[in-house]
Protein backbone atom coordinates (compact mmCIF):
# COMPACT_ATOMS: atom_id res chain seq x y z
CA UNK A 1 0.00 0.00 0.00
CA UNK A 2 1.57 3.46 -0.81
CA UNK A 3 1.35 5.75 1.83
CA UNK A 4 2.84 8.89 3.28
CA UNK A 5 5.93 7.77 5.40
CA UNK A 6 6.96 8.77 8.90
CA UNK A 7 9.90 9.26 10.56
CA UNK A 8 10.21 5.58 11.74
CA UNK A 9 10.51 4.49 8.05
CA UNK A 10 14.11 6.72 7.15
CA UNK A 11 16.55 3.79 7.98
CA UNK A 12 13.91 1.90 5.39
CA UNK A 13 14.45 4.57 2.91
CA UNK A 14 17.83 4.71 3.60
CA UNK A 15 18.93 1.31 3.40
CA UNK A 16 17.23 0.53 0.01
CA UNK A 17 18.79 3.43 -1.27
CA UNK A 18 22.18 2.26 -0.65
CA UNK A 19 21.22 -1.06 -1.22
CA UNK A 20 20.52 -0.62 -4.87
CA UNK A 21 23.92 -0.73 -7.19
CA UNK A 22 23.67 2.48 -8.81
CA UNK A 23 23.99 5.43 -6.17
CA UNK A 24 26.61 6.76 -5.55
CA UNK A 25 28.11 7.18 -1.52
CA UNK A 26 27.17 11.08 -2.07
CA UNK A 27 23.83 10.14 -4.32
CA UNK A 28 22.88 8.32 -0.37
CA UNK A 29 23.90 10.83 1.67
CA UNK A 30 21.65 13.46 -0.64
CA UNK A 31 18.48 11.10 -0.31
CA UNK A 32 19.42 11.04 3.11
CA UNK A 33 19.56 15.21 3.74
CA UNK A 34 16.10 15.32 1.54
CA UNK A 35 14.52 12.94 3.91
CA UNK A 36 15.54 14.93 6.79
CA UNK A 37 14.45 18.37 5.34
CA UNK A 38 11.35 16.82 4.77
CA UNK A 39 10.92 15.23 8.67
CA UNK A 40 12.45 18.51 10.37
CA UNK A 41 10.66 21.08 7.93
CA UNK A 42 7.41 19.13 6.22
CA UNK A 43 7.00 19.05 2.49
CA UNK A 44 5.68 21.94 1.90
CA UNK A 45 8.58 24.39 3.87
CA UNK A 46 11.35 22.04 2.34
CA UNK A 47 9.76 21.08 -1.16
CA UNK A 48 10.46 17.59 -0.50
CA UNK A 49 7.66 15.19 -0.75
CA UNK A 50 7.59 11.47 -0.14
CA UNK A 51 5.72 8.28 -0.45
CA UNK A 52 6.49 4.78 0.15
CA UNK A 53 5.01 1.17 -0.75
CA UNK A 54 4.59 -0.86 2.31
CA UNK A 55 4.58 -4.49 2.71
CA UNK A 56 2.73 -4.41 6.45
CA UNK A 57 5.23 -2.14 7.74
CA UNK A 58 8.11 -3.08 5.58
CA UNK A 59 8.65 0.11 3.28
CA UNK A 60 9.47 -2.19 0.00
CA UNK A 61 10.36 1.31 -2.11
CA UNK A 62 9.79 5.05 -2.19
CA UNK A 63 9.44 8.15 -4.30
CA UNK A 64 10.67 11.81 -3.27
CA UNK A 65 9.89 15.11 -5.59
CA UNK A 66 8.74 18.45 -5.33
CA UNK A 67 8.08 21.70 -6.68
CA UNK A 68 10.98 23.43 -8.99
CA UNK A 69 11.12 26.83 -7.66
CA UNK A 70 10.42 30.58 -10.22
CA UNK A 71 8.19 27.91 -12.12
CA UNK A 72 4.07 27.30 -11.66
CA UNK A 73 2.85 23.88 -11.92
CA UNK A 74 6.67 22.18 -12.96
CA UNK A 75 7.95 19.31 -10.27
CA UNK A 76 11.27 17.85 -10.14
CA UNK A 77 11.22 13.69 -9.62
CA UNK A 78 13.97 13.57 -7.31
CA UNK A 79 14.21 10.00 -6.50
CA UNK A 80 12.61 6.66 -6.85
CA UNK A 81 13.65 3.48 -5.83
CA UNK A 82 12.94 0.16 -5.12
CA UNK A 83 14.18 -2.66 -2.56
CA UNK A 84 16.50 -4.38 -5.16
CA UNK A 85 15.70 -7.67 -3.81
CA UNK A 86 12.09 -7.44 -4.37
CA UNK A 87 12.26 -6.28 -7.99
CA UNK A 88 9.85 -6.99 -11.16
CA UNK A 89 6.28 -6.65 -8.63
CA UNK A 90 5.28 -3.48 -10.25
CA UNK A 91 6.14 -1.41 -7.31
CA UNK A 92 8.27 0.93 -9.42
CA UNK A 93 5.21 1.68 -11.84
CA UNK A 94 2.66 2.00 -8.85
CA UNK A 95 4.97 4.55 -7.23
CA UNK A 96 5.41 6.78 -10.27
CA UNK A 97 1.46 6.42 -11.03
CA UNK A 98 0.78 7.56 -7.41
CA UNK A 99 3.84 10.63 -7.16
CA UNK A 100 2.00 11.41 -10.94
CA UNK A 101 -1.57 11.78 -8.90
CA UNK A 102 0.13 13.60 -6.04
CA UNK A 103 1.15 16.14 -8.15
CA UNK A 104 -1.54 16.62 -10.00
CA UNK A 105 -3.43 17.24 -6.83
CA UNK A 106 -1.05 19.62 -6.05
CA UNK A 107 -1.25 21.62 -9.07
CA UNK A 108 1.00 20.47 -11.00
CA UNK A 109 1.30 20.10 -14.84
CA UNK A 110 4.94 18.81 -15.87
CA UNK A 111 7.59 16.39 -14.15
CA UNK A 112 10.91 16.43 -14.90
CA UNK A 113 13.28 14.10 -14.17
CA UNK A 114 17.25 13.57 -14.43
CA UNK A 115 19.14 10.32 -14.89
CA UNK A 116 22.10 8.70 -15.82
CA UNK A 117 23.72 7.82 -19.22
CA UNK A 118 25.58 5.17 -18.10
CA UNK A 119 24.75 1.59 -19.33
CA UNK A 120 23.61 0.17 -16.04
CA UNK A 121 20.75 2.98 -15.71
CA UNK A 122 19.54 1.50 -19.16
CA UNK A 123 16.88 -0.09 -17.44
CA UNK A 124 15.82 2.87 -15.62
CA UNK A 125 16.00 4.65 -19.04
CA UNK A 126 13.70 2.37 -20.55
CA UNK A 127 11.06 2.41 -17.36
CA UNK A 128 10.47 6.19 -18.08
CA UNK A 129 10.23 5.36 -22.06
CA UNK A 130 7.45 3.03 -20.92
CA UNK A 131 5.51 4.90 -18.74
CA UNK A 132 5.03 7.68 -20.94
CA UNK A 133 8.42 10.03 -20.33
CA UNK A 134 10.08 11.96 -23.51
CA UNK A 135 13.61 11.85 -23.74
CA UNK A 136 14.21 16.01 -24.11
CA UNK A 137 18.37 16.50 -23.85
CA UNK A 138 21.66 14.38 -23.23
CA UNK A 139 24.34 16.72 -21.45
CA UNK A 140 27.24 15.15 -22.58
CA UNK A 141 29.59 14.35 -19.50
CA UNK A 142 27.21 15.98 -16.88
CA UNK A 143 27.98 14.24 -14.15
CA UNK A 144 31.71 12.86 -14.71
CA UNK A 145 33.60 12.11 -17.52
CA UNK A 146 31.71 9.82 -19.92
CA UNK A 147 28.48 9.85 -17.58
CA UNK A 148 25.87 11.91 -19.60
CA UNK A 149 22.99 13.65 -17.73
CA UNK A 150 19.28 12.36 -19.72
CA UNK A 151 16.54 14.53 -18.94
CA UNK A 152 13.06 13.27 -19.09
CA UNK A 153 10.24 15.28 -19.39
CA UNK A 154 6.03 14.34 -18.70
CA UNK A 155 3.17 16.60 -19.46
CA UNK A 156 0.02 15.65 -17.26
CA UNK B 1 37.22 46.31 -14.08
CA UNK B 2 36.17 42.70 -12.71
CA UNK B 3 36.17 41.87 -9.38
CA UNK B 4 34.53 39.36 -6.59
CA UNK B 5 31.86 42.07 -4.94
CA UNK B 6 31.90 42.89 -0.92
CA UNK B 7 28.80 43.15 1.25
CA UNK B 8 28.42 46.79 0.35
CA UNK B 9 27.86 46.29 -3.56
CA UNK B 10 24.63 44.21 -2.25
CA UNK B 11 22.08 47.02 -3.13
CA UNK B 12 23.74 47.64 -6.34
CA UNK B 13 23.54 44.21 -7.64
CA UNK B 14 19.89 43.78 -6.47
CA UNK B 15 18.54 47.37 -8.45
CA UNK B 16 20.82 45.74 -11.50
CA UNK B 17 18.07 42.48 -10.96
CA UNK B 18 15.19 44.85 -10.22
CA UNK B 19 16.08 47.32 -13.03
CA UNK B 20 16.25 45.14 -15.76
CA UNK B 21 12.60 44.82 -17.83
CA UNK B 22 13.33 40.85 -18.15
CA UNK B 23 13.48 39.46 -14.44
CA UNK B 24 10.12 38.90 -12.39
CA UNK B 25 9.54 39.71 -8.64
CA UNK B 26 10.50 36.19 -7.68
CA UNK B 27 13.64 35.97 -9.65
CA UNK B 28 14.43 39.20 -8.09
CA UNK B 29 14.06 37.93 -4.47
CA UNK B 30 15.87 34.65 -5.70
CA UNK B 31 18.81 36.73 -6.61
CA UNK B 32 18.58 38.60 -3.33
CA UNK B 33 18.58 35.18 -1.66
CA UNK B 34 21.95 33.45 -3.28
CA UNK B 35 23.21 36.88 -2.18
CA UNK B 36 22.88 36.44 1.65
CA UNK B 37 23.83 33.09 1.12
CA UNK B 38 27.24 34.19 -0.13
CA UNK B 39 27.42 36.67 2.05
CA UNK B 40 26.73 34.60 5.35
CA UNK B 41 28.38 31.97 5.02
CA UNK B 42 30.79 32.66 1.58
CA UNK B 43 31.40 30.51 -1.43
CA UNK B 44 32.61 27.85 -0.60
CA UNK B 45 30.42 26.46 1.59
CA UNK B 46 27.20 28.45 0.17
CA UNK B 47 28.01 26.82 -3.51
CA UNK B 48 27.17 30.44 -4.87
CA UNK B 49 29.89 32.61 -6.53
CA UNK B 50 29.41 36.28 -7.39
CA UNK B 51 31.81 38.93 -9.90
CA UNK B 52 30.96 42.59 -10.38
CA UNK B 53 32.12 44.69 -13.23
CA UNK B 54 32.57 48.13 -11.74
CA UNK B 55 33.41 51.56 -13.00
CA UNK B 56 34.68 52.86 -9.82
CA UNK B 57 32.80 52.32 -7.12
CA UNK B 58 29.48 51.89 -9.10
CA UNK B 59 28.77 47.88 -9.96
CA UNK B 60 27.24 48.05 -13.64
CA UNK B 61 27.22 44.32 -14.02
CA UNK B 62 27.31 40.83 -12.20
CA UNK B 63 27.43 36.85 -12.98
CA UNK B 64 25.97 34.20 -10.34
CA UNK B 65 27.46 30.50 -10.76
CA UNK B 66 28.26 27.54 -8.43
CA UNK B 67 29.38 24.23 -9.10
CA UNK B 68 26.37 21.52 -8.89
CA UNK B 69 25.73 19.07 -6.36
CA UNK B 70 26.81 15.48 -7.74
CA UNK B 71 28.50 16.19 -10.55
CA UNK B 72 32.58 16.89 -10.90
CA UNK B 73 33.38 19.59 -12.84
CA UNK B 74 30.29 20.99 -13.88
CA UNK B 75 28.94 24.44 -12.72
CA UNK B 76 25.82 26.22 -13.35
CA UNK B 77 25.75 29.92 -14.47
CA UNK B 78 22.83 30.96 -12.52
CA UNK B 79 22.55 34.53 -13.37
CA UNK B 80 24.11 37.08 -15.27
CA UNK B 81 22.73 40.70 -15.70
CA UNK B 82 23.82 44.48 -16.64
CA UNK B 83 23.03 47.62 -15.86
CA UNK B 84 20.30 48.14 -18.31
CA UNK B 85 21.81 51.46 -18.18
CA UNK B 86 24.30 51.15 -19.76
CA UNK B 87 23.98 48.29 -22.41
CA UNK B 88 25.99 47.39 -24.87
CA UNK B 89 29.84 47.97 -23.62
CA UNK B 90 30.77 44.34 -24.03
CA UNK B 91 30.17 44.37 -20.46
CA UNK B 92 28.23 41.07 -19.92
CA UNK B 93 30.88 39.27 -22.39
CA UNK B 94 33.86 40.44 -20.25
CA UNK B 95 31.61 39.10 -17.19
CA UNK B 96 30.90 35.60 -18.87
CA UNK B 97 34.39 35.32 -19.84
CA UNK B 98 36.01 36.03 -16.30
CA UNK B 99 33.28 33.83 -15.15
CA UNK B 100 34.24 31.21 -17.40
CA UNK B 101 37.95 31.81 -16.23
CA UNK B 102 36.69 31.81 -12.75
CA UNK B 103 34.88 28.15 -13.10
CA UNK B 104 38.37 26.68 -14.83
CA UNK B 105 40.42 27.63 -11.71
CA UNK B 106 37.89 25.80 -9.62
CA UNK B 107 38.23 23.06 -11.98
CA UNK B 108 34.92 23.21 -13.76
CA UNK B 109 34.73 21.54 -17.35
CA UNK B 110 31.38 22.11 -18.22
CA UNK B 111 29.09 25.07 -17.99
CA UNK B 112 25.24 24.43 -17.66
CA UNK B 113 22.66 27.29 -17.93
CA UNK B 114 19.24 27.95 -18.34
CA UNK B 115 17.19 30.69 -19.74
CA UNK B 116 13.91 31.68 -20.74
CA UNK B 117 12.16 30.96 -24.25
CA UNK B 118 10.09 33.83 -24.38
CA UNK B 119 10.32 36.64 -27.20
CA UNK B 120 11.97 39.04 -24.97
CA UNK B 121 14.71 36.64 -23.93
CA UNK B 122 15.53 36.47 -27.34
CA UNK B 123 18.56 39.09 -27.01
CA UNK B 124 19.76 36.82 -24.14
CA UNK B 125 19.91 33.67 -26.29
CA UNK B 126 21.45 35.13 -29.30
CA UNK B 127 23.88 36.31 -26.46
CA UNK B 128 24.93 32.36 -25.47
CA UNK B 129 24.93 31.35 -29.06
CA UNK B 130 27.45 34.16 -30.14
CA UNK B 131 29.67 33.33 -26.91
CA UNK B 132 30.23 29.72 -27.96
CA UNK B 133 27.16 28.25 -25.69
CA UNK B 134 24.74 25.31 -27.48
CA UNK B 135 21.35 24.91 -27.45
CA UNK B 136 20.82 21.42 -25.75
CA UNK B 137 16.81 21.47 -25.18
CA UNK B 138 13.44 23.40 -24.86
CA UNK B 139 11.63 22.02 -22.21
CA UNK B 140 8.00 23.04 -23.67
CA UNK B 141 5.46 25.28 -21.25
CA UNK B 142 8.56 24.99 -18.06
CA UNK B 143 8.18 28.25 -15.99
CA UNK B 144 4.81 28.55 -17.60
CA UNK B 145 2.39 27.85 -19.80
CA UNK B 146 4.11 29.33 -22.88
CA UNK B 147 7.07 30.29 -21.03
CA UNK B 148 9.69 27.29 -21.95
CA UNK B 149 13.08 26.55 -20.79
CA UNK B 150 16.17 26.79 -22.52
CA UNK B 151 19.07 24.90 -21.80
CA UNK B 152 22.83 25.92 -22.76
CA UNK B 153 26.16 24.16 -22.47
CA UNK B 154 29.80 25.05 -23.06
CA UNK B 155 32.72 22.22 -22.39
CA UNK B 156 35.38 24.38 -21.47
Amino acid sequence: MISVPNKNDGPQIHAITAGTTVFSLEEVQCVDELWEEYLTRGSESSGYYFLVEKDDDRVVGYVCYGPRSLTSGTFDLYWIAVDPNIRRGGIGRRLLDACEQAIRNLGGRLIVLETSGLPNYEPTRKFYLATGYTLEATLKDFYHEGDDLVIFTKHL
